[in-house]
């Protein structure tokens, strides 16, 4: 994959796309996050190849979004594990999830829901906001470069 | 790139990045927010060559992200405008921004700082929320399906 390196960029959407722009990555991460642990758990949800997917995970804990443990039931299985910050991608996926319901899925066309197990109530749309709580589009935002 | 589609997928996370997965595409929706229109404005901000933008942008306006159109100033130039669907991006993309800062930059590095224009502050930190407006982590949510 021909793709220039911006880890040093001082851009934060180009560094976290340096992080988590492969499209594998953001799926393994959705996958954890529905309780996903084991290699052969993510191979069959992804269908992907094993040394791709294997390829995949490594990185992903050399970047810190994943930790590797010796599975909870003592078993000789590795687990992987979100880290804090590989938990902290929760709303860029939900982000990611809203748009896709919202524009590529057919009036009525069923999928899963995401909902807060406490009530059973889907989540509350996402919206940019400025710090005293006001909705922002794109128009209303600006870049202010510093030295 | 080998991977394979998604589009049909019932998971909206993985429709989006069928949709929107490409490392560049986001970068591209990016640059159209702060005001890009042109062709040479986006090859000069992203340093990509001819081919692939253009395939991008491409690709970009036949899924209804981007437009192209005339330029306002009346000269031959084509320019590029995002749709409501490409703008409807701006939460995935401050989410982006939001998890980068935190981390991916060292402690006082400098970056620029997405402001509110009409206040010159910062913006909010995304958070998920459930319909009642209380912030939900990973372990709060979970998928129902529906048949």
């Amino acid at each position: 994959m021909q793709r220039r390196c911006l880890d040093d960029s001082t851009c934060p959407v180009a560094r976290s796309l340096d992080n988590i722009g492969d499209w594998w990555t953001l799926l393994i991460v959705r996958d954890a996050m529905l309780g996903l642990r084991r290699f052969s758990d993510f191979q069959r949800s992804l269908g992907l190849a094993r040394n791709v997917l294997s390829a995949r995970l490594k990185k992903m804990v050399a970047d810190g979004v994943m930790t590797m443990a010796p599975a909870a039931d003592g078993t000789l299985y590795q687990e992987y594990q979100l880290t804090e910050k590989g938990e902290a991608l929760l709303p860029v996926l939900v982000a990611m999830r809203q748009w896709g319901e919202r524009f590529l899925f057919a009036p009525g066309e069923p999928h899963p829901e995401l909902i807060d197990r406490s009530s059973g109530k889907p989540l509350e749309e996402i919206r940019v906001k400025n710090v005293d709580g006001e909705e922002r589009g794109v128009a209303d935002l600006g870049l202010m470069t510093v030295s």
